[in-house]
């Protein structure tokens, strides 16, 4: 026998075992599918871009895992740029900008693939993690109703995965950066920055660090937290919350149009999953207009924001001279999936992804085993044939331990009937190939 | 404006736009269903291994990428070895070894994913790409019903792609080793890689290079022909044309019997769809037992193998002391795909998965138009909303760019009644939300 080198899990690069990973494909086919159902076409880019294209908005500090190849001939350089991507929004841009004269605008896209980051790994942080991202890009103007249908797709998006109560928080950034205008402050990535601890280091927190980082007054402090700590759901009530503060400011005014605007097309949106929320303003400096974040009301493990994006103003002008204003939200699916299988909220699913175990009676009877599991399928069923005419309680040990639901006992002897039995009951019954449902 | 980086596809990385990829998530997604059908699970492994396990079977020919952090701490070595996997098998076997325990015996999986190789891009190679793997591993001792359940799976999913007849040829190495091992051959590998070409480079050629490479006497060359030219559908015939060899060895004997035992049980594939070819040999060694590749028969452009696997018995001994006996096979998606597109043989899908794009009458009717939109989602449809109350005429020509097949159009006003339009027959007709059909 050949030396053995025994693998160890990678730290950061999750792997599950069949059972789970079955729950996490349930998860993806769903999320899929709420956003077909609103009409946002695939994509799938590339693993790898080019160094250029990830760096193109200045540094980042995403920690990027560049390609080297092992046996790499020195005079072939056609891949010594590459690096894997870090997000899906910059391999959007580049592709927009890229297959900008074949796309149809507005272009709705989703895109659920994995990205890496080196970062220190620790749960909920992975080096190779999934996100499910949805976007819409539009040539010089993007609607915005565009804005208001993003929190409705995610809801239904996240409702579908058995993680209770979410509440989606929006808010909108030219409020905040209009107040910052006519308080002349100028450090405003600064100052947004040390706006969006509020929730983690709450108000005096907030106002040390305001005061001694930004060397705002207490006077404009307070201001800037009477804005940031309003919190509602009716237009109307943040109209007239905003307008107290009495800011004579275009930039102002129009976020909070846009503001009322999104809360009303929500309107319809059950109680308690949607809020305006003053004090969200994203880290991220690309964002413009609308900001979302989502926090799960009923998992107090996972403190982060499970869904977040916003409105960008012109995010693919790095790679093409065009104003393709774009919203995009992004569900960080790994990052949600691992803190809940870590503390148990995820239910293990089957082990096989079969319905049906059809039992083999004998050799002689193989073929009609076969025919049977053949006709079954052809009526949309998933079935296993075992593998050999072992003892009946040896195959149905075996459906028992890959989870299948139905083990099929196809006629020992000719003329006889099919039975099957429900290994959940444990009920057993006569049947046939066509008459069965689960 | 800030710099503009025009970015260029990168060669080797393909990608495609939305219409394209719809076809390739049909085809996955078709594949998909084939293999749950049969009861295979699903797994995804981390797009990383160590670079230890990659080659713990020895230096591979396979141009692996390494990673690189462009950031790196050099305190910090955790992911210093990570290397992209080449291709799902040793994954699958590291997988299997490490996960051993928690895993039901026998183990049947398949994997979608992408792999990565550094070689010289050309159509149909390309440097990332899609494989579609079913494998089935055991402990000790794997039935050679396996064997024969591989080509019917396969054959099943290749017959949903639209891509014409295939011919699945079936071998059994231990056939040639046997022969090999009573004309007293010693170079196996050299000897089954020429024969391995006996498509390509005709009989005359393998004579040559089995005379010139090998050293192999003329007598004992027309012997490993007259094997390799045999060719049947038939047990019966196979038996006797093998037989016909004169070959007294075990080894030849059980592969002769293995290959009987998997004709006969694939006896009810349809006609032309499998064949015992006994020139396949697969480069690979470590392919113990039968043995698969796939030809297209009407794709005169796709010369190579489509779908390719085999038996092999010990393949996770390199990561775990046990022997877990497998069989596999592969489709190679990508190369198909790229292969089939390039030759003007896809035809494009929708641009948008959306079934309805939902008519904006007027801003007033907004409401009443998201609200047809979510009935007809909550029935199952794919709902586009348009963005804007603009001229029905310029709504319509959107739904036509992004071939979308019906363009509704919800009340004008309280008590009309919806009307939905079929873009491909330009009939328009009442409707209402609870009968619609497509």
């Amino acid at each position: 026998m050949s030396k053995v080198y025994k693998p160890s899990p990678i730290s950061g690069f999750p792997e599950y075992l069949p059972e789970i990973r079955a729950v996490e494909q349930r998860w993806i086919d769903h999320i899929r599918k709420v956003f077909e159902s609103y009409g946002f076409c695939n994509i799938e880019t590339p693993a790898v871009e080019e160094v250029e294209v990830l760096m193109a908005k200045g540094e980042t500090d995403k920690e990027i895992y560049s390609l080297k190849r092992l046996q790499a001939d020195p005079k072939d350089t056609s891949d010594s740029r590459l690096a894997l991507r870090f997000d899906q929004t910059v391999p959007l841009a580049r592709y927009t900008a890229q297959h900008f004269n074949e796309l149809v605008f507005p272009f709705k896209r989703y895109q659920i693939q994995k990205v890496w980051r080196g970062e220190r790994p620790q749960v909920g942080r992975e080096r190779e993690f999934y996100q499910c991202d949805i976007d819409v890009l539009a040539v010089d103007n993007l609607p915005l109703h565009f804005d208001a249908e993003m929190p409705a797709v995610v809801y239904e998006a996240l409702m579908g995965l058995d993680i209770g109560k979410v509440l989606i928080k929006i808010s909108n950034r030219k409020i905040l950066i209009g107040l910052l205008a006519t308080l002349n402050i100028d450090d405003v990535v600064a100052t947004t920055r040390i706006i969006d601890k509020l929730d983690k280091i709450g108000e005096d927190g907030v106002r040390k660090l305001l005061s001694e980082e930004v060397g705002i007054s207490d006077q404009h402090i307070t201001s800037l937290l009477a804005l940031s700590t309003i919190k509602t759901r009716s237009a109307v009530e943040l109209r007239a919350a905003l307008e107290a503060l009495g800011v004579e400011n275009e930039l102002f005014q129009e976020g909070l149009n846009e503001l009322c605007f999104v809360l009303d097309y929500l309107a319809h949106m059950p109680e308690g999953s949607i809020i305006a929320d003053l004090s969200i303003v994203r880290g991220l400096d690309y964002y413009t207009g609308t900001v979302y974040e989502t926090n799960l009301l009923e998992i107090p493990e996972f403190t982060s924001s499970v869904c977040s994006g916003g409105r960008y103003d012109d995010l693919a002008s790095s790679y093409i001279n065009k104003k393709l204003p774009g919203v995009g939200i992004s569900i960080g699916l790994t990052r949600l999936f691992s803190v809940l299988l870590e503390n148990g909220y995820i239910k293990a699913g089957a082990k096989s992804p079969a319905d049906i175990l059809m039992v083999i009676p004998s050799e002689e009877r193989r073929k009609k085993a076969q025919e049977t599991a053949q006709e079954l399928r052809a009526r949309g069923f998933k079935v296993e044939l075992y593998h050999a005419a072992q003892k009946i309680q040896k195959q149905m040990t075996y459906a028992k331990k890959k989870s299948i639901a139905y083990v099929w006992f196809p006629p020992f002897e000719d003329g006889a009937a099919h039975e099957v039995k429900n290994m959940d009951s444990g009920e057993q019954v006569e049947t046939t190939t066509e008459s069965f449902t689960l």
